[in-house]
């Protein structure tokens, strides 16, 4: 049934195995600054419907490994189908990011969410995952994810993208009880949602918490970390048995490495806030490590990329379980051209 | 000339002598959530005219020690009066956030900027002061601050707020000598500006780095920290001749916080992210801390807001060198009782 992987690099870095060279993917490389991308768009309209329609996102996600030698794709999809599933009105405006017309505030809109069956109400992100596994045909692994349940509960919560967090803020002081059953209802749904990802072929999986980093470290703990190890100690093997890595991104979550790498997952994202060297240290080769160029390098010069890239590189240090990739997702005004130059001073990368 | 000052309990804290308890102040404590902030915004019409005029400043500065025994009070102003004195088109459109006309964005734009004179351009800003410090008749020592020039200039080059900052970013890795210029030219400038606001009668001052977070370590030691020692380290006495403390707040920056005090400083302000016995361990005792509670737990009941400030008193534990403060400004929602029962909760605190 499966075909067998040509390039499978980053499976062993997750697993910090030994690789004859550094992989790399890059966060939010099936995007914006891809004129190809571009072009899906305007061919399907707008972002949902993209997201919704397995062919165009089978077709984005394989943009970025047709362009450049990249060693994962990713799914192309969005950390807020689990609650578009969950009918609360999501809508993407132009330039403005998420809006769900249904906010969730009260313990009365809690307690009308259900938990969406991956097989109906996500059929298509679990379609879309089957045939890009199919198109890729083996040449490199393809990355599911989701968001960390209180990442996609600020969403909910605030009823789209925030800068002061006050809703949730608010619920988690004056009833902490409401939001943790609304994190518990996700973390179970983020659970199915990923297992089938993984059925479906997944061969790798990530867990994005990029608004872990607005917490406390004791309301990080209790409110995000905690349902993060829920899911990373649910997540099942594939159709052959085989143990599919995992990666925990916490963006801002540079002081709290070592305690994610506590939680049992295979590999810890790290951004470009922390210095990668500090990181190793402080997770005490407990997990592999992805990261975590400033994604404004890219803006740099090709020798001063170069110069960045192996900064990271170098950071890291020797030995294996580094996977190379940016601190956050690319952003849309980038050259593809300094990509194509990023990826190979990567792939040319000999340790010094 | 000087009235005695009958609350030195901040002043003492910030260079680290014994008090008899924690001074308590809070970032943006002369804000929107006081009503009669509200009112003197309505009779001055916007917030750059409260601002530029010394009464309607000096009567916002003292709204908040009226109501409540607060320990210091801050002068009301804003970070972007150096950049309004550069002639940039400064507007504050409601509900948007600052605004420049002219955005710096080139050599040339850098080249047209000169250093304001306080005793001129920021005339406004010096009399605000000087008024605000009679009018406090010594009751509580006021501070005065400044935005870094790393934070000031973000919102020169992007022409307002950002939550990408792709200009700045574009222009560090692209022509990293244009930023040294215009954070040269900044460093200077808020020399001038808060050695005027010492001799107008500042009795503490603090520099506002609220976009430090952003950047990688290194590029955090290179476009904001060095420009920070800078003006730490041109700060005059004052005119008894008495040092004048100093408090040094990176957002963000709680990685950093032993080299933040490694730049001659006499306190770090903390946020709500790092926890202060971490903080404190990781500057080894070499400053005073200020901070940190999560600015939300505001909107906890009274009960919940108490334990929550003995956990920021506890966690610093014993011994002198804390300013109780939040982890960031108090939004413009908190409901003032709110802010009377935390004050009472830290003024009434006992170490354990």
């Amino acid at each position: 049934m499966s075909t067998a992987l040509k390039n499978d690099l980053l499976l062993r870095a997750l697993l910090r195995e030994p690789t004859p060279r550094r992989p790399i993917w890059l966060m939010r490389q099936a995007g914006r600054y891809l004129p190809e991308y571009r072009a899906s768009r305007a061919r399907a309209g707008d972002f949902l419907a993209m997201c919704t329609n397995p062919e165009i996102a089978c077709e984005i996600t394989l943009q970025p490994v047709d362009r450049f030698p990249l060693d994962a794709a990713i799914l192309f999809s969005d950390i807020l189908t689990i609650p578009h599933a969950m009918n609360l009105g999501l809508e993407f405006e132009a330039g403005e990011g998420p809006r769900f017309e249904r906010p969730v505030r009260t313990a009365g809109d809690i307690g009308k969410l259900g938990v969406p069956d991956p097989g109906h109400e996500l059929r298509y992100v679990i379609d879309a995952v089957a045939l890009a596994r199919r198109e890729l045909a083996g040449r490199v692994p393809l990355i599911g994810f989701a968001g960390s349940p209180w990442t996609v509960a600020t969403y909910m919560v605030e009823g789209g993208g925030s800068k002061a967090f006050g809703h949730i803020k608010r619920m988690m002081y004056e009833s902490p009880q409401n939001l943790h059953r609304l994190l518990e209802l996700l973390a179970k749904a983020t659970i199915l949602y990923l297992n089938a990802q993984i059925a479906a072929g997944a061969q790798a999986v990530m867990l994005f918490d990029t608004w872990g980093g607005i917490l406390t470290p004791s309301q990080y703990e209790e409110f995000s970390l905690r349902y993060m190890a829920q899911i990373v100690d649910a997540l099942t093997r594939n159709a052959e048995g085989r143990r599919v890595p995992n990666i925990v991104f916490t963006k801002g979550g540079g002081a709290w490495l070592a305690k994610i790498a506590a939680i049992g997952c295979d590999a810890v994202g790290v951004d470009w806030t922390t210095d990668l060297a500090a990181a190793r240290l402080s997770v005490g080769g407990r997990v592999a490590l992805q990261g975590n160029l400033d994604p404004s390098a890219l803006f740099a010069s090709p020798s001063t990329l170069r110069a960045e890239a192996l900064r990271v590189l170098d950071g890291y240090g020797p030995g294996p379980g580094h996977v190379f990739n940016l601190g956050h997702g690319i952003t849309p005004d980038v050259d593809p051209e300094r990509v194509a130059a990023l990826v190979e001073a990567v792939r040319a990368y000999v340790p010094g």
